[in-house]
């Protein structure tokens, strides 16, 4: 596969994702990486990690940069020559297979449904984001594509996060609830009873409503959930866990022996940091999009884009896109019917 | 002030509820608590707390109980005789003053809203919930009584909020956030975009946009959302807040070290659980009843309830709801300009 790596996205662009794209370069010999960007600072780069006779790695030039705090459709419609317009036109050409990120994801999106289009029987591309749990890890989608969902955009998300589920992660009959208020039935807004009864005119091992407490006990291997919350669930999160963390830390520090504690406590202390730890998680795909697009994090490290780069090549080895699509055609009948 | 209690209302009712009840008619000597129930049932709680004799505490007989599960508005519409709607209605005829309940939270938005009404200028009441962070609490309003907000709802929990914060907290100029997807004006769905001008109309301290993680850094003293993003954010921060300390527990005892750092560490853990602990703060308000509401916790002991009690009383003595008409009557004529 050849997968466009944005160089120039995210707070450690270009260094880091340099640094990544050529590890993963050194890994994953039979797979082409194209880092995209400010060509004589990724030459550079390469030179520092002693990576210039690396054969799958090449270069494509991109004199523009997308800020981190950019309105994402201003600057793809007006960066036309940006690091991301240009990674994800290479896939829309067929020049590259995959496109990877850690810049604006906003921008992410905005230039892969420009560019790339959606699947044929998708309606909108939605984020699948997994959240680390005791019981393994929860699905989110989506977090944040689509701020304002319709009950079929919302179905789609489960039918998409399914076959993700299903394909790269081996679970057979992934269980899909849908974000809510409450477990009952008939509980909700507008949407999420509608989506209700799509979901459950589907074929997918739909489990029912799930309540925010749920996402962590277990039940559910997917939470499908309009864009709007899921981004504010997920960025909620983030800012509980660290501010935890950061309570425990300092609370620590008052006496002698909480001090000792916390300092035999540090393996499980960087044990539930690796938990939580985005790096590792590589990044998040992009469902629904005609190409594969994986977001990473703004703050990804080389091991985060190491890891996003082995997702994007499950995703094609797995053929997601392919199944996603038959899975959608069977189950927008199914909406047809129930409509 | 006359407090109706709902004595069979939450997890540990009715025991821990009377218990709550008689600590604070003891502490509260000037207050007169009214426990609703089951007579025979309060009556023996009485005699085994040794308060048959407390002066400030009566009992109204109630024959009917709405079980937390229940639909909240079926229970109020069918069960008339239940302990919450009862203790309501004690308020709605002016037989008391404020209802303290840690039953169904549902039955109480519907009872209240259905026996007390709003205040005049209320359009729709929200249940403000204050989440400790390091930087003193947080208010996140609406947290579930409203799940289908318009703009001038989300208005007017800002203004709601802030006389809280201002005449119960004693925080002069409450810095006001709309919880958003991104921290830029332009950012979100239509809801917010609009509430976002309604809100830069009004006189209120309104600093702009509150991203998910924005609640625990100190920048904001109130963040206004609809209902349902409010109540499933405060489901899920249970649930990780709950899962983070489950699994410093079971990584702690993996050796010997760590099992001794978090036994060296348990005040540290003690102070972080009681940092969260629901208890510690009583019950929330419900804003914008023409009468006192305070909910309490499912799960609430005795000392839960006699904290929501003491919140009762602050609201009544801090004429809350007076400064909510007279505030809203304001903020209402810059919606109409607004529009």
């Amino acid at each position: 596969m050849r997968i466009a790596v944005d160089a120039m996205g995210g707070d450690a662009a270009p260094v880091e994702i340099i640094k990544g794209a050529v590890a993963a370069a050194r890994f994953y010999t039979d797979h082409e990486m194209i880092l995209v960007g400010d060509q004589d600072r990724i030459k550079s780069e390469l030179v520092a990690c002693g990576a210039t006779t690396v054969d799958n790695i090449s270069v494509v030039h991109a004199s523009q940069v997308v800020g981190m705090n950019e309105s994402a459709t201003v600057a793809v419609r007006k960066k036309a020559d940006s690091s991301i317009t240009k990674s994800v036109k290479l896939v829309a050409e067929k020049a590259a297979d995959a496109v990877v990120s850690a810049g604006n994801t906003g921008a992410s999106v905005a230039a892969a449904s420009l560019f790339l289009r959606t699947l044929e029987h998708v309606k909108r591309p939605g984020i699948a984001v997994s959240i680390p749990t005791f019981h393994g890890a929860c699905m989110v989608i989506d977090a944040g594509a689509n701020i304002q969902c319709k009950p079929s955009h919302l179905m789609q998300y489960g039918v998409m996060a399914s076959v993700f589920c299903k394909y790269v992660l081996n679970i057979e009959k992934p269980r899909v609830g849908l974000l809510n208020i409450g477990e009952e039935d008939a509980k909700g807004n507008e949407l999420v009873k509608e989506t209700f009864s799509l979901l459950s005119n589907t074929s997918l091992n739909f489990v029912g409503n799930a309540e925010g407490r749920d996402v962590f006990d277990g039940k559910f291997d997917i939470v499908v959930c309009e864009g709007f919350v899921g981004n504010v669930l997920l960025k909620f999160a983030e800012g509980l866990s660290i501010s935890m963390l950061a309570a425990f830390a300092l609370e620590a520090k008052k006496s002698v022996w909480t001090r000792l504690g916390a300092w035999l406590c540090k393996p499980v202390r960087e044990h539930l940091y690796s938990k939580m730890d985005y790096t590792e998680y590589g990044g998040v795909p992009l469902l629904g999009i005609d190409g594969i697009c994986i977001i990473s994090h703004g703050r990804s490290d080389s091991k985060t884009i190491q890891n996003a780069i082995r997702e994007a090549i499950q995703f094609g080895k797995y053929e997601v896109n392919k199944h996603i699509n038959t899975e959608l055609e069977i189950a927008n009948s199914s909406l047809v019917t129930a409509i």
